[in-house]
């Protein structure tokens, strides 16, 4: 836990609920490391575009990949304004009033510019990074990429220049009027969890899932099994 | 299972791996129906912002709400051109060569106009709607909204003018060069699912749950609780 945060503005100031918001560096990369699907949002010709895609986080840095030939690659290769939204669901609130019904949550909102990744060695490296910060040490245990893949996809780069988290947690909110009522209130956890893996049935029958792999067991928490991937712990 | 389908044009068609997407009416509605969160992406001034919320489908109409003081909110009353997508992460394909690596997804990108919904009446009706789209018969269990408490909130909706569906299943895709090497592969399943429920502690403590809620059975898969209440199932 540092005292470092992210810089705001009125762009990425929370309005709404400003006691959920934090722009705590710490507290945000809690958030995004505890994540692996992003949804990128980007303007072309005045059109909003949100695209759901893998990410991870270097410092305060994040990325992203693509093909090179797919539009939100196109667009973003130089330095089009982006925001980077992460989400996760914790639990539905169901209360004794329609108003007071909620749910829990986590989420950041990252805004910056996106630049693609020159250079093949550059996107070697950012491509074993992401590889890695899924499955802790993958890179030595699978062929790398030849330069021919290398070339059909592209990286993208986004320094974080600002960042709000938001986070809701907490349960039913107190409401005098609802005392009347008897439907049941409380919380319904939402958790996203690992399920039994599946052996690819010709390359795999049989053997041994690879040390990399180790943090994915059945019904250990996502969320918990990317973060401590993200922090190289190798329990979660 | 209808033939109808969503109009295309060059921003909502599928470039890259077109064999993934489709545009058929009930495949779209597959996937927003089974999720309650989306990501709503919109432009203010040229930046992009994707603001993550609860939705809900009626018809060709998705709605979200807000407090009708947020700066989302405000953006969208009048007709602002959005892009909401919904998205589910399935597995994780683990690849015997960096390129392969893959992950398993549902997703739809659905654009339109946000427009406020207008008149207590018409607001009224549409969070019921959430309420029991979420919980089947909730709006009959609890108090209901009062004057007040819809002034507080927006409800946004938008008519769905395009949208595509593009879903990756199936597991690790065979490259000759991969046969050499001998890490495991296969594919790491991913559900969201809900938890052991915690009754609110003052007010429903030890008492039995109400009938809305019986599908949000412990270990129950989100996506399917959320298609049966959406079709008006009693069982997942």
């Amino acid at each position: 836990m540092t005292d470092a945060a992210y810089p705001t503005s009125p762009r990425s100031r929370a309005r709404r609920y400003p006691d959920r918001a934090t722009y705590d560096e710490a507290q945000v990369h809690a958030v995004l490391d505890a994540g692996l699907l992003a949804h990128v949002g980007y303007v072309i010709d005045g059109q909003p575009f949100v695209t759901p895609t893998a990410y991870w986080r270097e410092g305060r840095r994040l990325y992203w990949h693509g093909s090179a030939a797919s539009r939100m690659i196109r667009a973003q290769a130089e330095g089009l304004p982006v925001c980077v939204t992460v989400s996760h669901l914790d639990g539905l609130i169901a209360a004794r009033s329609a108003f007071v019904h909620s749910i829990q949550y986590r989420s950041v909102m990252a805004f910056g510019r996106a630049r693609r990744v020159e250079g093949l060695d550059a996107q070697r490296a950012a491509l074993a990074a992401l590889v890695d910060r899924l499955y802790p040490g993958r890179t030595g245990e699978v062929r790398p990429p030849t330069d021919n893949e290398l070339k059909q996809t592209s990286i993208i780069e986004m320094e974080i220049e600002e960042a709000a988290a938001k986070v809701k947690s907490g349960g039913v909110a107190r409401i005098e009027a609802d005392d009347a009522w008897d439907a049941w209130s409380g919380v319904i956890p939402i958790a996203t969890v690992v399920g039994e893996r599946i052996a690819d049935a010709v390359q795999s029958a049989g053997t041994p899932v690879s040390p990399s792999l180790g943090l994915y067991l059945e019904g250990a928490r996502l969320d918990r099994v990317l973060s401590a991937a993200a922090s190289g712990r190798v329990e979660v």
